[in-house]
C-alpha cells in the first residue's frame, strides 16, 4: 500500500513529497490517516544525521495524531472514525521484563517510529510526515475528546518527556518545580507541573520570555543568565525539570535543588559534550542528577488521559509540508511557540 | 569536667594525649563512658585540615560506643549501665523541617561530635577519642544487647552511611546490588545489602580481594581494574554503591546499571576535582547518579536494631590509642580490614 510521505534524501537536505510503502493492514494492526504531525528536534537531529544511523530517505515524524481508518481483525480497542495517537514507538519485543513491566522504551528490540528497521516490512520504518500509517494496536493510544487535536499531537513526545519524569519523581501538591529552558519541552513541563499541582519556577536565558512563563503557569521566573540571580534561589526546589539542550553548570543548578532533590535532565547537549559533577554536590544533601526519555505506552496513554482530564494541550504553530525546511530553521534558532506542527490532513492530494 | 583525651595540635601532627573539658550533665543530657572509638576516614581529613576548618586542637572521633554514666532529670530512655553510642551529630536546631522529618544531618545548624562550634559549651567539639562525652539524649543512640560492643563503633558512620542509601533506593529481596570498593564503607555495604536480600557483587582492584569479599556476602566478584570485565557487566545492576574516593569512569559504571538503575556516591574525592558525566548514559534508561551522606537520629537507630536482628559488626582491628598515628598512615594505604577501633576502656588511667 502506497501513501504520501514528506523526506530527505541526504542530510540537511530540502524535504520532498515522495510515495512510500506501508504494510498491508494485519489482524492486530490499525490504519491511521494522519490529520497533523508535530516537529520535534529529534527529528532534525536524524534528518541531518547527527547522532548516526540515518538511512536515507528519512521520513521523520514521531509525534502523530489521526483518524482510524481501517482495524484488523484482532483489534477491538479501536474502530473506524475513532481519534488515536502514535508517539516515538511502534512495536518492541513484548516478552522481556521490560516490555511486561509497561517499559517498551527499554527494550533492546524498541522499533522506532522512523528511521529504526522495520521487522514487519523491512527496510526502514518511516515517520508521521505522511498520510497513512499502519501500526500494530498495542502501540496505538487513545486521544481524549475534549482535546484539540493539532495540540494532542506534541503530547505525544514533549509530552510524555516531560510527564513521565515528574511522575517518576512523585511531583505533588506544594512542590516547588523548576523548569530550565522554556522551549518545546520546557512548555509542556510548566503545564503539566503546573497540574500536579507544583508552584513552578521557570529559569530562562531570555527577559523578553517571563510574561510568557507566567501565562503557561509559572508563578516565578529567575534569568538564568545571571548567575548571581541563580545562587540567590539555593536550596529551594524539590525537583528540577532541565530541558537546556546544551552544555551548562550542573553543579549550580544541583545548589538549587533542597537536601534530597532531584535534577533531571531531559534535554541532550551536543553529542561527545559532557557535564563536570562535583562529588559534594551531590553527597551533601543526598541530591539526585538523572536523565530521562519518553515513556512507556501505558504512561503514554495516562498522560494523555491526564491532559485531557486538566485540558492541556502544546502551544503549536502549525504549518504546510512545503515550510517543513524553514520550520527546521526556526526550531534550531529556538525560534517557535512552542512546537510546530504539520497539517497532513490538506496535503494528500 | 575534665576528661583524657587524644588530639592534634596541628595538621600532621602527632597524637597526644591532653586533657580537655565536657560540659557539666544538664537536665537533658546523658554522661557517657566511652569505651571504643572507630577511626574514619574523616577523622584523617579533619585532623590533618584537608577540608579546611579545622581548629586544634582536634580531638576526632564520631563512631562512640560506651556506657552510660550519669543522665539529667529529663532523660527517661536511658539508665545508668546502659550500652550507648554516639554517630556524627551531637545536636541540631530541632525546629526546621529538616530536624522534624528526622534529617538532622540536613539542618542548617547540625552540632557535629567534633571541630564542630559548640553550642553549649562553647569553643568546638570533641569527639569519641576521648574518656567520657556529654551528650544530649535525643542524639544518643541504643545499641542492641547481641552485638560485640567494639566491633558496633564503626556502625555509627560507616554503617549509617551505607544503610541509609541502600534503604532510601529501597533495596530488598532479588536486587542485585554491586559495592564498588572494598574498604570500610564497602565491606559494611556487603553485608547490610545482603542482610537486606540483595545479590551482591563486589567491584575491588585488587584480586587479593576476592576470598574476602565472598566471606563478607558477596555472590560475585568483578576485578575493577580490568575495563574489559566490567564491561561484561552492562545492564545488569540495580543499585551500585560506590564507595571509591578517587575520581573514577562513572560512564562505565553507569552502563552497568539497569533501566532506572542508581549509582550512589559515598566516598568523596580529592577536593577540587569532578567527574566527567555524559547526559547520555543518564537520559537513555532512566539512570541516577547521586551521592549520600550519613542519616537522620531515627534511620541511625533503625539500623542499629537492623544491625541487631542480623548481627552484623564491622570487622576491626582494635589499636590502643598511641597507636592512632600508625593507623592514620594504613589507613591512608588502604591496609586495614576493615576499620581501626581506638580502645578507650583501658586508655584511662
Amino acid at each position: 500500500m502506497k501513501t504520501v510521505a514528506f523526506g530527505v534524501d541526504q542530510p540537511h537536505g530540502q524535504f520532498q513529497r515522495m510515495d512510500i510503502e506501508r504494510r498491508e493492514v494485519g489482524d492486530n494492526d490499525v490504519l491511521i490517516d494522519i490529520q497533523y504531525c508535530g516537529i520535534c528536534h529529534s527529528d532534525i537531529h536524524t534528518a541531518n544525521d547527527e547522532w548516526g544511523g540515518a538511512v536515507y530517505p528519512v521520513v521523520p515524524g514521531h509525534e502523530i495524531v489521526g483518524i482510524v481508518k481501517e482495524t484488523g481483525k484482532n483489534v477491538t480497542k479501536y474502530k473506524k472514525g475513532d481519534r488515536v495517537g502514535v508517539g516515538c514507538m511502534v512495536d518492541s519485543c513484548r516478552t522481556c521484563d521490560e516490555c511486561k513491566n509497561g517499559n517498551e522504551h527499554y527494550c533492546d528490540n524498541t522499533v522506532f517510529t522512523y528511521n529504526s528497521p522495520d521487522s514487519k516490512l523491512g527496510g526502514m520504518t518511516y515517520g508521521g510526515y505522511s498520510g497513512e500509517i499502519v501500526v500494530d494496536k498495542d502501540f496505538v493510544l487513545n486521544i481524549p475528546e475534549n482535546l484539540d487535536f493539532a495540540g494532542t499531537a506534541p503530547l505525544l513526545c514533549a509530552g510524555i518527556t516531560t510527564y513521565s519524569p515528574l511522575r517518576f519523581w512523585n511531583i505533588k501538591d506544594g512542590d516547588r518545580v523548576a523548569v530550565a529552558g522554556l522551549g518545546g519541552l520546557g512548555h509542556m513541563g510548566v503545564k503539566l507541573a503546573k497540574a500536579m499541582g507544583a508552584e513552578v519556577t521557570v529559569f530562562t536565558t531570555s527577559p523578553s520570555k517571563v510574561d510568557e512563563a507566567k501565562r503557561l503557569g509559572a508563578t516565578n521566573v529567575v534569568i538564568s543568565k545571571d548567575r548571581q540571580e541563580l545562587k540567590k534561589h539555593r536550596g529551594e526546589y524539590d525537583f528540577i525539570l532541565d530541558t537546556i539542550p546544551a552544555v551548562h553548570d550542573l553543579n549550580l543548578y544541583l545548589s538549587l535543588l533542597k537536601p534530597e532533590g532531584a535534577l533531571v535532565l531531559v534535554g541532550l547537549p551536543e553529542k561527545g559534550s559532557s557535564y563536570n559533577v562535583f562529588a559534594g554536590a551531590l553527597v551533601g544533601g543526598r541530591k539526585t542528577l538523572a536523565g530521562s526519555n519518553i515513556g512507556g505506552i501505558r504512561e503514554t496513554q495516562e498522560m494523555l488521559d491526564f491532559c485531557g482530564k486538566h485540558n492541556i494541550t502544546a502551544d503549536i504553530e502549525m504549518i504546510k509540508p512545503d515550510e517543513i525546511n524553514k520550520a527546521y530553521d526556526r526550531v534550531i534558532k529556538s525560534d517557535v511557540k512552542y512546537r510546530f506542527v504539520i497539517d497532513m490532513k490538506n496535503a494528500k492530494n
